[in-house]
């Protein structure tokens, strides 16, 4: 989905793919589940490399901590061996070791060689802290959960205040997950997707700034009582693509995210665990292979620029994506967690000076006050 | 434990602490369980680098990943924020979910500010692969295991086929838990503790030296059924010191277990996570600090030799001690796998030419043919 | 100097030091020798981080290589030891081998137990390509220059086309050297500097924002001949403060530098060299200490977002800094390279429908049309 | 050259390369410059990777940092880019800034378009501290000498105390360059060659051991007024194959160099920089490109460990090599540096009891008391 205008500044060439979502990447699916109950407000939300057996038939990827302010896990192998043999898992960070269980256990299922006559299996799990709107500490997310997350995976889904998103907040208003996809054309022979999906969960209202416009400072100012003392965010940042890219080159593309993540006031808090995970479809690499030499495809870095530019952007959009469709949430202490739009119709209510400010940035955002 | 005896071309003053055991650094407690029931070899050991609350008053540590072909959590943010919080669990690669939620729950269950008026926590979790000898798919480590082995630490613990290590082949050759110490002089003032733990997993026979002495080649002809086409394997190694070493300095540290890790025969496999972790019982990290001063004491790296002298032979006696101290054990599938002596003695028994040099180098471990 | 006016959207506290330069932290001093000879248009900027011997008190310093598409040296050692030992030299690329002959001249002659009867030294010397204004090929960086530019350090010093910054270009407008400084208030007895000196050669036109403002499309549309079809540029940032932040927190911050350089369109181009080097004048580390332990003070990171927000803002205006600072420079080809007001009038004076974006964007880095 | 005889417990299949020399790797070529004057004793070896235009078709390349206390120049940009796009220069610690000169004018000779219509050149220059032996401090290498040792490489050369070897001490004895290459046969139709090249300037006598024979020990008792009180040395192993390995892939074959330095008795001491750097000449990457794709072919990492164990036993090999083929060499105070040999012959004649240990010890090498 992300926006239904064109993402204002946009570095890239601001052609976006079909679904403007992370699955325009052929192959890649995203899953999620929704946990609402008394205090818990919490989800797992899934993204499938491809269709087939992803221990199998592992992908190219990289990650790249910002700041490890985190607890994702994974990443030790993913540098070492510059791939990933399972999904990808995002929920809250005290969900992590049960996603691991789920996610081990469907491999398990899916490959009767695991741990058996062949290596043991690296799964992916990534978090943030929805500490602030949901009861993190009952550890309520199931391993039933994740394996529904992971079956639910199609190539459509929904943003906002959903999934592993369900609880999150971004700069103190309502955030979660946003998508957002771009098409790089390399040339006429050659033309690529872009896709990020994230899970935001960071930023001081304060700070917030939509194309330069100070839209958070007077938020800030009315929503007092919500003020953070301390950063304890993070955001996940997960971008697909299509491009034959290697582990070095999506490193290389991960490290760009940080672009897209700060263009809306954000200056990589101190507990910002901010990590992001790269993979590419192409040049898949076989666990049982017939040979110890396979031909690729190898793209210059020459050119690498477009993903690079198609990377800020797509991480731009997604996070005001995750904002303006998030609904607005009662969290675990019966508050109402406003989203963007709540926020800005409420002080515009309260202060019309700033109700042209307000306009303006919504609808470079495609949303009316 | 260790040895009975000195190490051999030990690169550092060779004085031992008094139990020759990670223990020796004042305040360490080390718990295990073992699991030994029907095809499950496997169980958990847990290292506590303090008496006191760990979330509370953080140590100084750093991480060294030498092969990252392994699953071990939370070495991001040790990276990042330079300490740790927790204890630290080793158990199989199965078993690294369940850690992290038994851990959790006992952060939770000590600190009722985690996750609600405070951060989350961020749990210390480490495994090798004991598929080989263990039925690792059934993940049959509970919770209720990694509890009881936090709960059972102490200043004394047994070395060898227990714990984490119940499970682990070394060499080819029952590996394990090992432990050693040395005692650190800087100045008449200044004496520290330098300890080891080791989970050994790693190598193969016929590469393995005892003293540059060829022991490994005769026993692997002699084994030739049990030789491993892959190498599988890990090796997790803990450092504990009561020296004032910063994080950066502990993770100088931490790079220099690898030459103890190699003195033996290995050559860093493709298959062998080899992860250290290092940390300091100095220098306290306070959770909820008084100010945001505190006042410490700066080694300084012109004698830090002194502790790379000591990593290099605590690990190297480590390594060893795993292995004179395991039993031979009965596999998941009904094979029994040898320990060095008995390998030994086999082979002495069947070609009587091996005996001399297999005397002289079980000798130099403190053990007999 | 940085601005004359308040930083918009600056995310720190906005209290500038006296100077608004590097300079304000203490100790620091800045020295540069610009170089205008024929088609060669380059220069040296020194900086050097407090009046003593440098050797003999090595400061506490990090680096961050943010895209490693460059040549600056020393940075090994400061990733080993978290400490520099000489001055740090800022300069073109094919200067560096020059730059490294002086540096080390200087510090032999300085401390006559270099290379004889201590260890040897390691020169900071960082760089960006200004091949595009300067012909870069002739070498023509003396040691000579760099001796002077060391000389020549003092509290106060130009910003823009000067010294390192001579032939450089930002945003291909004419870029330079950029300073800022920040007041950083941890509480009533803590109050503490933050200052950045930058070296920009760095983004593309079309890219370029300010605050928001889509100010550099319609000038890279009129300046069409200019386009680069390849970023080759780079971006050299120094942090200074007299905070007690030792070599991990420093990284931290070095980390932030990032948010600065990209607030104003930067995307981390493939070809942009992009490397933080950030110290501290506090805790200074003894070559020849008197014994191996001293007391320092320690920051705990839990409120080091104060020194995040700082770094974000110093480098954000030290950039923008560099752009209303430099004059414009006819390059070796004989092209004259507009500044960014030179370049703001034409456009102004050909296409008046741009001129309310371009007076407001300028008025907000407190310069006119 | 290497060994005459087999290495003791090596762990590759042990096959050597036809001159067993790093130049056993088609293409690649070694040249090498002495400086013997005065007080000076210090040179220049220079690696060609390939007989081609290296900066018009780059080879794959990484690095890895073992222990950063060095002044190696040009590892930021190895490791974003993957490549190296000049020779390899070796040298002393004071001549990295004349070495950098020179490399880059005979790269600003051979390409025009550098630093004109195309990017600058990223020269790679490595180093050791030769100031124990020679007056590093007078800075005696030049530019010539430079060029001379690039325009020299041949397929032969010498090893031991010659080019950038010439000053440079291995465990207290003359040490130098040494280098050996190993076959490696991944299966009937792949056959590969690894080769390294040491300068080495490490570790102390005490440690020094010859496959377990604690030979070190005795030697420095006996030159007691040679022993340092700091370890201020370092080794530089260069790795070469012809194999299609990635950078990722190469990285982690550079990270095995630490087996075969330690094999020995180093321990990675605070003052020795161990920097390797490991290239391929398959899979070469052409600067200026017909297109962004080519097609490569790629090794699957399941039998990386053919080449993790080429490299343990090629840098072994290197480092020992390097010491027997050194001769005694006089230092710049006028003491007579001895070689191995040498001083095993003057403790054989003084202590008859180390004899038949030094004898055997010696044959291991293939030389004789």
């Amino acid at each position: 989905m992300g926006f239904s205008v064109k993402l204002m500044n946009d570095v890239s060439d601001g052609v976006k793919g079909k679904r403007n979502l992370i699955t325009d990447v052929a192959g890649v699916k995203v899953g999620q589940v929704t946990i609402d109950q008394d205090d818990v407000h919490s989800g797992v939300t899934a993204i499938v490399p491809h269709p087939g057996n992803v221990f199998r038939h592992k992908v190219p990827a990289a990650s790249c901590v910002i700041n490890g302010f985190g607890k994702s896990v994974g990443l030790v192998q993913i540098d070492e061996l510059g791939t990933i043999e399972t999904p990808i898992v995002l929920t809250n960070t005290f969900a992590v070791g049960t996603a691991i269980n789920a996610l081990t256990k469907q491999m398990l299922a899916q490959n009767p060689e695991i741990g058996d006559t062949t290596s043991t299996v690296n799964p992916i799990v990534m978090e943030c802290n929805d500490g602030d709107v949901s009861n993190i500490r009952k550890m309520a997310i199931s391993e039933q959960n994740v394996t529904d997350a992971l079956t639910a995976a199609g190539q459509t889904f929904d943003e906002g205040a959903v999934g592993g998103g369900r609880g999150m907040m971004c700069y103190d208003l309502k955030g979660g997950i946003g998508s957002s996809s771009r098409i790089v054309t390399v040339d006429e022979k050659h033309q690529y997707t872009v896709g990020a999906l994230v899970m935001t969960n960071y930023g001081y209202l304060t700070d917030f700034i939509v194309n330069g416009a100070p839209v958070g400072a007077p938020l800030a100012k009315m929503l007092a009582e919500d003020k953070k003392k301390e950063e304890k965010g993070s955001i996940i940042t997960i971008l697909a693509t299509d491009a034959p890219l290697n582990s070095r080159q999506l490193k290389r593309m991960a490290k760009r995210a940080t672009v897209g993540i700060n263009r809306t006031g954000g200056y990589i808090g101190n507990g910002s665990g901010e990590i992001v995970l790269a993979f590419s479809t192409a040049n898949q690499v076989a666990h049982f292979e017939q040979t110890e030499f396979d031909t690729v495809t190898r793209f210059n870095d020459n050119q690498i620029d477009l993903f690079f530019r198609a990377t800020a952007a797509v991480v731009d959009e997604s996070v005001l994506s995750s904002m303006i469709h998030a609904e607005s949430v009662v969290d675990r202490k019966g508050r109402l967690r406003l989203n963007l739009v709540d926020a800005c119709k409420k002080l515009s209510s309260q202060h019309s000076e700033y109700t042209e400010m307000l306009e303006k940035a919504l609808s470079q955002l495609g949303v009316t006050l």
